[in-house]
């Protein structure tokens, strides 16, 4: 029954792991579009016929802006399912 | 009995990391919808023929804005109901 | 009697879950409306005869913003009714 | 006897939260109805013939700014009277 | 004797509560009437003959600003002196 | 003998309860009126005919601005000469 | 000799309490007359012949930033020479 | 099996890292990008004809803001499945 | 000796106590006569002919400023050379 | 199997460091070129003619940016893969 | 042997003191002489030929800014060399 | 073998020094080079013909900005790879 | 034997300080003078002729900014070469 | 064997206590040379027929704003190499 304290510290410790992940994540990406999109409206308010190629240009920014909190929700997913930091302890 | 006390263990952690998703995620959706939804009003008010526009536009801002926290709830609600990290314990 | 405290543990970290949830969230809504609201009324203050517009597009910003805050206070609850951290330990 | 430890835990950790509700609430709310009314009695001052209309678009904002707050203070009076953390222990 | 630890736990915890709630409480509500009535004495300062109108709208706004404070004090008192929490300790 | 230990324990954490309330409740204090009064004596230098005038108004946001503040300082007198948290706890 | 535990136990807490009572006080205090006396200097720079007038001004804001305080320096004094924590314990 | 708690140990540490690398990265990254492409849709709302040469110049700039947390974001995939620090303890 | 560690006790917890009350009284002493200071160099610059009146002034807010803080040293030196916490667990 | 306790401590404490490292290094530097590359942006559109000698200036300070937490992500690398502290113990 | 234990206690709470003062104080001098000391070169570079009234009113400034600092200073050297808070243990 | 748990107590705080060393380093670094590369930047799009002379300041400022946290690397480094502090322990 | 612990105790603790010390003056100083220098600079750069007078009263204002940290920096190194904590416990 | 733990228990200290004050120095001496160089880089680009008078007195400051932070480093790397603190434990 030990290995199951073992086990149990290891995916607690997970979760912790996987809430600040998403937690700053989010909390960074809000923000960060926050910033972003007050500039484009504020943009494309004042020069309309530029709307589409704002957009566009805005979508390569927010690509670039999620990239990284994307590869954490990736990796967060990972560990939800398949706990990868468990092997070494059941194994 | 100990077994219980390894889950116990789990899902106390599980619900922490819970509260911080759902709690740094809300907070900044918020703050970046104050923002946000600041420049938008200011904008609308001062060129009231865009507002459709704006508002089209601030939509897909705000897809954006709230994608990753979205993420995070719906990880948050998978995570109450069905704890992936409880069968390493318990199976 | 061990299973009582294993229970108390994890309905203990529910509780401060639900806390971190419902404070964080109401203080991040508070501060949103207070920036979003503030310039709801300077706009109305300056163009009397947008208010109207204005109104909508506010409630429509309002909406995103309280979505998260609102997730969250629906999870606070079911939480605090049926914790579905317990299964796994009373189960 | 032990069963009374078990419940004090719960106890005192519902206390604390019911403590980071209201506290974070009541410190958003005031500094969220600061910022909002001072936009009110600016605008009330400059123009106040138009008071009657910007009043009644104040109070919608509270009542957005004030909703998650209020459903906090309705959850920490629920916690406090008929705690619902405490059924799955003395149950 | 065993049971006097457990209700010293519960008393101990609301006491710690109640500091928050107050303290909190007291901050939010001085820094916001601090931001509300310099806009007050500034518009009573540029426009003296307005000054009963801004009254009154100011105190709407002291009242919602308030509000949520004057719950928590009210359910502090309570704590006080019929904790709540103490029922399912020592019934 | 251990009685007195659980007093011990409640006392202490009332005294850290009231050393919160009044120190929070001190600092807001001192930085709200900090502001508020730079307003009133800017206001005074600019419109010396108005100070009657507006040092009454300014007392009314003070009576506003103390009143959270206050009810604290009563309750913290209160916990400390008749502390309510341990009647629970000896009677 | 458990009772001079219990209440050194209490001593030590009442202390910590009315270093962070001071030390609070003190921080806003200092920070708040610095925002205060900023504004008066500047205003008899500007106004020389209103410096009486608003000396007394200022001295009535001061009273009333100073208040609470006060009130806490008076009860961290009370504390410090008849500390009201202790009769529960040795009594 | 202390051995077994020896490697949990260390798996659940190299949890906490992972969490703190992917957090702080994304959090940086959505902020500076959020900085960085308000700034470039500005250039390019103001002059449209510059957009090609900006868009090059900013994908240089990502490059750059890019570059270490891509480093951790790689580490943090090496730690997952492969803990390097693991060798020492089981080998 | 058991009553030596209480004693201890207590000296330790003292000594923190009055390392706060003059660490933070001194922090806001500086910062409060930085921005004071500056004001009266900055009006003392401006109208040199009414450099005695704004001096005299700047010792009055100065008293006021210094207030607490040497009310605070005050009690630190007694803390020190007589601890008056100590008499309830020698005597 | 104590042995394996004591370089568990050692390779979970190197693990926290490098996650320290990675972090900090990462924030500082997106920060750092969100501030650089914001202020080239704002240069290249305003005077296209001088990008290219802007941009080589930019790599210039981004080497020096850059540097240190080069050196911080090789040492990183380092502990990870041949953990040096680990010598004195196993040795 | 017990003595010493308890000696020790008080000796290094005292050392977490004295570094507490004179850290905390240094950094609120350095601040403060830091706005201080700008202001005057400011008015020294406007005003050239008032160089020597600004210089004594600085020094007067510079004396209530340091008084507090160094009456923490005395008392951290006091405590050093003498402990005053030793007395009750070893006396 | 309680040697090895000495010798791992100090290895297991020199990395985390090491640590905390190049992290707050290259935190500080990069934020300091955005700053300074920014201005310099500003300066050389304002006035190309005076680059190089510019140039040659902003390396003299880089180096007395790299200076301290130079130093801590190489402190570091030696901390790496010949831990000084491990001699009183194990000789 | 224990006596070797008591002294490490308290030798441990002073290093502590030594750190808090000369880290907390380091930064204060660090930054202080960045601001006074910029000052410093500027004045330099408008007004040439002045540099001898104002590098004069900068390093009038350079003494008082230094010194309380400089008393620290003796007092650190007093507490490194002789001890005066240790004597209450050797001696 | 005791006493190499209660030299460890040293010499573990002062690791963090010399990676306390390199970290928390390079901090301040980065940030204080961004701020002072870009007025430096500012002045120079303006004025560029001053640089070298600019340069001396720059480099005046930088002896200065590096001083504390250099006896720190001295200190660090006297307590590295021949740690004053073990004396008394070893001795």
């Amino acid at each position: 029954m030990e290995l199951a304290l073992a086990v149990a510290n290891v995916q607690g410790m997970t979760a912790i792991a996987v809430g600040l992940i998403l937690g700053m994540g989010a909390l960074g990406t809000a923000i960060g579009f926050g910033l972003l999109g007050g500039r484009f409206l504020e943009g494309a308010a004042r020069q309309p016929e530029m709307v589409p190629m704002l957009q566009v240009k805005m979508f390569i920014v927010a690509g670039l802006l999620d990239a990284v909190t994307m590869i954490g929700v990736g990796l967060a997913l990972f560990f939800t399912f398949a706990n990868p930091f468990l092997g070494a302890v059941t194994g």
